[in-house]
């Protein structure tokens, strides 16, 4: 299909002043009923406009025989209706000046000669009339901007600064939905599905100039005009990270997509090579899709390769040093002030190297101590974070198994140890309270309570993001627990929390190829300074 | 160091009827204060002796001021003083009959030369005395049939068939913790440390004898003994699995292996593919490992590599689709028979192959009969199941977006819509009610109301167990949210529900290979059914 060459209108696809659903309808579950419903509860504060000639009103608003009726200006026209009738519809749209619309239905190019012939119409049609579409076989799109979430599901993402351009809707919305819990932000969402006459280079462009947009995510599973995507992407990755995930690799997945939505897709290698050189980080997986989603809104592109990992034990530094070689990154050298800088806190049986292994020292300020004196380092570029973090169960789960537990089963097992037991634990905490404050570098003498106020998350998170504004360079905390890690990011908004120490240094390794991609690109004037975006 | 020749009493390690704390302590954080609070903790039922001569009671227990004054049978000694008191203390333990000593002191080996006459030291001492040395340096070991929980951070596993040796104590620790959240039970768990005179390979003799422990799990930074841990893992692998994680990969890990536990490494791809050969299954990362210990120890063992995959949305049907092209395995082709039968009850427009997409179709039953359907058909090895899960927050969530954002969004916005959204909703839910249970094939009608006693996590969850029992084959259930997958398991119990249809299939790769092996092993008569353990 060559590129239709009209001028499109973008802007009031995702800031619609106003818009029908055609085929609105108060069946529950229902295409025409989700999709008004959704662009209710996302608050939309536009006009909305009801189209179905066998109904008085659908979910309360007005209903209008066709778009015909509306008499007043339409900017997007929304079809919930079988593949058979959109042509119709597609010629009143133009009639009545409907520059975008958004088509729903599938049973087009996908499956086969009958439907490819209705696609090229319905595509001829919207070319001759200059109206952009949305598909069909799409779930839909989302617009923080005016908070218009036409989406098939009710998935209503957060609002940030992450523009998505997915083939595949089911995918794109669950991604959203994934990205809300991860507390991800979303600029704008687009399944553009089967692309009758309008490609992903499309969107692509609008959101590499669009001032909301920072990140850009794609979902790929074939594309037809491969060269304007890369001369599109070309534009942007100077000054805007592109992540895709490119679907249809292997032998069976591309005979998946294939009938999944028709694209043929060509051979990953090649593909591959191409992307990176147009500068598009390449995600492997969708949860590495999420996962550099998070990085790249949350952290600054590091400005070398110098990785410094602290860590509680041993064992997570060294899986933190294979992911490094793995990536090819490397961990930094710590200089002999840097060691003995630490030296002057830490217990004497610290690694005194990287990874800073802080061998269990619960020392509160230590770690923060560490994580300063890492951060400031001239020879670290970024600095990953281990076992800091502590949870929102922390203290619940540490009374639970410390106090708790033992005191139920002393009361089972040996009853008469327990008025002994409860005066041994009030001594010790007493004593420890009277050494409150007390150095104790060696970390032997158990835990300072007066260190409490600082046992909480906010303040590693506080800290971490300081520390980010203050040196610009990414700091990655890892908290193994998937649960526990969203809750962090959602109450510290921009900070990455990854759930495994080798997630967070694959993520690393792809912000470092990116970052020399940029210093290869040479300075842009005119870029936005997302590096100085960080606090 | 070679291989000690004394009998072992492992059994007694991991089942003591009397423990000794050495080093007891009331200072709250300290090894000796947190060892026996969270041997009480644990519900540990046997003899608990604490030995400090400087207190009169410790925990409330009655203090002993030194192993000889104890006078009765102690058969493990954990101690928790510094490296320097442990051979004094060790020639008691031997003198009183000790079998087992649980060493948590670092400052041995990994710190030079001193350290490692130390360790030599007391191994010398041990060896002679018929002591099984666990550590020293580690964090210690934990049993399910003795409720016994001797490790250094107030970790309580559930009691499960999954026995995890770990070089580091630390992230041990840690991934029992992790294992509890994603619902994996533990029989026994032992940090084996510096390996003073009691190597991963014993233990591992011990596990493979054990009839408690249905898998193994490793965590191996460098190994002295490898020739015999491959001995000891081939008479194990051939019906009872084994999966290593081993860290010290590259050069850099290697250099943080050796800072940490002192351990030499070999070249990875030599261990590779020795451990290969011998059955034992290699995780590329912690959570792998994780994931593999879950899966192994939740659904049968396929007995081929045909995949079926059932999703909601055509693009999980390609990301699946290139994960098994990536894992080496086949996407089943389906039987005309098997086609048709899927027509009977399926939207026209699904895939009509496999990746099953069920193109968004809603009709629970249908999730059911797809399911049923796919794991019976003698063209597939295993099911791999995309979007039929729903979560905790199914059902609030739903109400919440579907309904509650709506009302508020008029209420502010569309003030005088309200009542008549009100009584367009309630119209539009009685007429789904009437038409109950009608047969919708093409799934465009709504939602069945009659079904919502269908749409439960229950109801596919033990759907999918009642599966594996009668067709044992593995049923993995995908959900891209690990918190919610994490309280699905919980549930479930034995089940297996992947965050990721990657990571769903990268684990399938990996049972595969192991069946496999399994096959070309022959028959064990002796050997335990694990397949048949499913249920």
């Amino acid at each position: 299909m060559e590129t239709p060459d009209f001028p499109r209108d973008l802007e009031r696809l995702f800031n619609p002043e106003s818009v029908a659903v055609v085929g609105a309808s108060n069946a529950p579950g229902k295409w025409g009923f989700m999709m008004p419903m959704n662009i209710l509860g996302g608050g939309y504060r536009g006009g909305l406009y009801m189209v179905n000639p066998n109904e008085q009103s659908v979910l309360g608003l007005p209903t209008f025989g066709s778009l015909l009726d509306i008499g007043a200006p339409v900017d997007l026209a929304i079809l919930t209706i079988p593949a058979k009738k959109v042509a119709g519809i597609l010629r009143e749209a133009a009639s009545i000046g409907v520059r975008n619309v958004v088509i729903v239905a599938s049973n087009f190019r996908e499956v086969g000669a009958e439907g490819t012939d209705l696609e090229l119409e319905i595509a001829r049609i919207a070319n001759e009339s200059g109206i952009t579409i949305v598909g069909p076989n799409t779930m839909g799109i989302y617009s923080s901007t005016s908070s218009f979430c036409a989406l098939g599901a009710p998935v209503f993402p957060r609002q940030g600064e992450v523009g998505f351009i997915s083939q595949s809707g089911n995918l794109g919305v669950q991604l959203l939905s994934w990205g809300r819990r991860r507390g991800i932000g979303f600029s704008r969402f687009v399944g553009s599905g089967n692309s009758a006459n309008t490609e992903i280079s499309d969107y692509l462009a609008f959101l590499g100039d669009d001032p909301n947009t920072g990140i850009i995510l794609l979902y790929i599973e074939g594309i037809d005009d491969g060269n304007r995507l890369l001369e599109v992407a070309r534009r942007i990755t100077p000054h805007k990270p592109i992540v895709a995930l490119k679907a249809g690799r292997g032998e069976q997945g591309r005979s998946a997509a294939r009938s999944h939505s028709g694209a043929l897709a060509g051979a990953f290698d090649l593909f591959k090579g191409m992307f990176e050189q147009a500068g598009i980080l390449i995600a492997g997986s969708t949860e590495e899709l999420v996962d550099l989603a998070a990085a790249l809104s949350s952290v600054p592109l590091p400005r070398g390769d110098r990785v410094a990992v602290m860590t509680m034990g041993g064992g997570w530094g060294v899986a933190a040093a294979d992911a490094c070689d793995r990536e090819g990154l490397e961990l930094a050298t710590l200089s002999e002030s840097l060691v003995s800088e630490l030296d002057s806190f830490l217990p004497s049986f610290w690694s005194r190297r990287n990874p800073v292994d802080i061998v269990g020292n619960v020392k509160r300020s230590s770690h923060f101590r560490v994580l300063d004196s890492l951060a400031k380092s001239p020879d670290v570029d970024m600095v990953v974070a281990m076992g800091t973090l502590l949870g929102k169960g922390f203290f619940a789960d540490n009374i639970l198994n410390t106090v708790v537990r033992p005191v139920y089963f002393l009361a089972r097992l040996r009853t008469t140890r327990l008025v002994s037991f409860a005066l041994a634990i009030t001594r010790g905490l007493s004593k420890s309270w009277s050494r409150r404050g007390e150095r104790d570098q060696e970390g032997s003498g158990g835990i300072d309570p007066s260190e409490m106020s600082k046992w909480t998350d906010s303040a590693i998170v506080n800290r971490m993001k300081a520390l980010m504004e203050d040196e610009r360079k990414p700091i990655i905390a890892v908290s193994v627990n998937e649960e526990e890690s969203s809750f962090l990011r959602l109450k510290g908004s921009r900070l990455y929390i990854a759930s495994s120490p080798e997630r967070a240094i694959r993520v690393a390794g792809k912000m470092v190829a990116y970052s020399r991609f940029r210093a290869s690109a040479g300075p842009e004037p005119d870029a936005p300074d997302l590096e100085g975006d960080s606090g």
